[in-house]
C-alpha cells in the first residue's frame, strides 16, 4: 500500500529530529571531552561526524525524491525544502562539535588554565535552542521560534565575556595564550551552533507569517 | 507569453551568479577595508549584508514558485534544490565578510602589529575559489569542481600558518593580543568561507555523478 503523503512528511520531520539529537550528543560529548580533557571521547565525536554528513545526504534525497513524487504545491513544498535546508544547518552544527573536539586535542592533557564555566553553561543554551528551534518548526510554534530567535543575543553576550577573560588570561600570563585561543575558539564554535538555531527559527517563522526578524 | 522552463532555470542561475558577485565584492571590499583600516568602507560592508540576506529569501521564493508552478523532475528538480541551497551559502559567506568588517572595527585605527601578506593571499584564494565553485555548478563542470574542493587545504594551511604566526607575536608581545585575535578570526572567516566554496563543490559533484568526496 503506498504511504499516504503526510504520512511522508511526518516521516520526514521524525528523521530530522533524529539527526537533531545525534548533533545534539555531538556538541555534548564535545564539551564533556573538552571539561574532562577525553581524548578517546573527542576523537569519537571527530569520528562520528561521518555519520551526520551520510544522513544529511540520505534527508535530502528523500526530500528530493518526495517532490519529485508527489509534486506537492503551497505549503507541503515549502515544508519539504525547509527541512532540507534544516539538515544542512544541522550537518554545520556537527562540523563545530567536531571543531570543538579538534580543540579538544589542541588542548591536550596540559591543565585548563581555569575551571570551566561559562562554556559549558553556553553549551546548555545552545543545546536547548537548537532542540527548541527543531520543535518549533515541527510545531510550526511562531511563539516559541521568536523566543528562541531573542535568545540568540544571549549566547552573543556570553561569547564577548568569554573572549574578554581569555584576553586578560593572555595578558597577564604568556605562557596561556595557546590555551586560550583555542578555548576562544570553542566559544566561537559554540555562538556559531547558536546562529544556526536562529537560522532555524528565522526559517519557521517566515514559512509561518511571511515576516522575516520580526522579534 | 509564458516563460520557458529552461530559460526560467537560465535566469535562476543569472540571478545565483548575481549573488556571488555581490558576495565577492564584500569579501574584497572588507580585507580591503582591513588593509587601509578603512573604517568607513567596513561600515558599508556591515551595511550591505542586508541587500544579500533580502537577495537570499528573493531567490529562495523563486526557486519554489518554480518548482511549485512547473513541476520539474529529476535533473531540473536537483537543479534548483541546488540553487536554492547555494543562495544560503552565499548568504552564510555574506556574513563571513561582515565579520570580518566587524574586526576592522575592533582593530579602528591602531597600527597593524605587522604587514599583512598572508590575509590577502588567503583572500585572493578563496574569491576565485567561490568563483570558480559556482561556474562548475552553472556549467556543470566536474573537474573544475574537483580541482577547486581539493584546493580546500591550501586554505587550511595558510590558515594554520597565519594563526602560529600570530600566537609568535602575542607570545612575544603580550600588548599585542587583542589585535593578533582580531587578525586570527578574519583569518578563521575566510577559512569558514572557503569550506562553503568547498560544499558548493562537493553539491556539483553529487550532482553530476552521484559520488561524494571523490576527489
Amino acid at each position: 500500500m503506498r504511504k499516504s503523503f503526510h504520512e511522508s512528511i511526518k516521516e520526514l520531520k521524525n528523521e530530522m529530529l533524529k539527526m537533531g539529537s545525534m548533533v545534539e550528543e555531538a556538541i555534548h560529548d564535545s564539551v564533556k571531552a573538552l571539561k574532562e580533557q577525553d581524548l578517546d571521547l573527542a576523537t569519537q565525536v571527530m569520528d562520528g561526524d561521518d555519520k551526520i554528513d551520510d544522513f544529511e545526504v540520505e534527508l535530502e534525497e528523500r526530500c528530493t525524491r518526495l517532490i519529485a513524487l508527489q509534486q506537492p504545491v503551497a505549503k507541503d513544498l515549502r515544508t519539504i525544502i525547509v527541512i532540507s535546508k534544516l539538515a544542512t544547518d544541522l550537518e554545520r552544527i556537527g562540523d563545530h562539535a567536531s571543531n570543538i573536539a579538534r580543540m579538544v586535542h589542541q588542548i591536550g592533557k596540559e591543565p585548563l588554565i581555569k575551571p570551566l564555566i561559562d562554556i559549558p553553561r553556553m553549551t546548555e543554551i545552545v543545546t536547548r535552542r537548537l532542540r527548541e528551534s527543531l520543535d518549533a518548526f515541527v510545531n510550526l510554534d511562531i511563539e516559541l521560534a521568536k523566543k528562541v530567535a531573542r535568545e540568540d543575543e544571549e549566547v552573543d553576550i556570553l561569547d564577548e565575556q568569554i573572549l574578554r577573560e581569555l584576553l586578560t588570561f593572555m595578558i597577564e600570563d604568556p605562557s596561556k595564550i595557546r590555551q586560550a585561543t583555542s578555548l576562544m575558539f570553542v566559544s566561537r564554535f559554540l555562538e556559531r551552533i547558536g546562529d544556526h538555531s536562529t537560522n532555524i527559527c528565522e526559517r519557521v517563522i517566515y514559512m509561518v507569517s511571511g515576516e522575516r526578524k520580526a522579534y
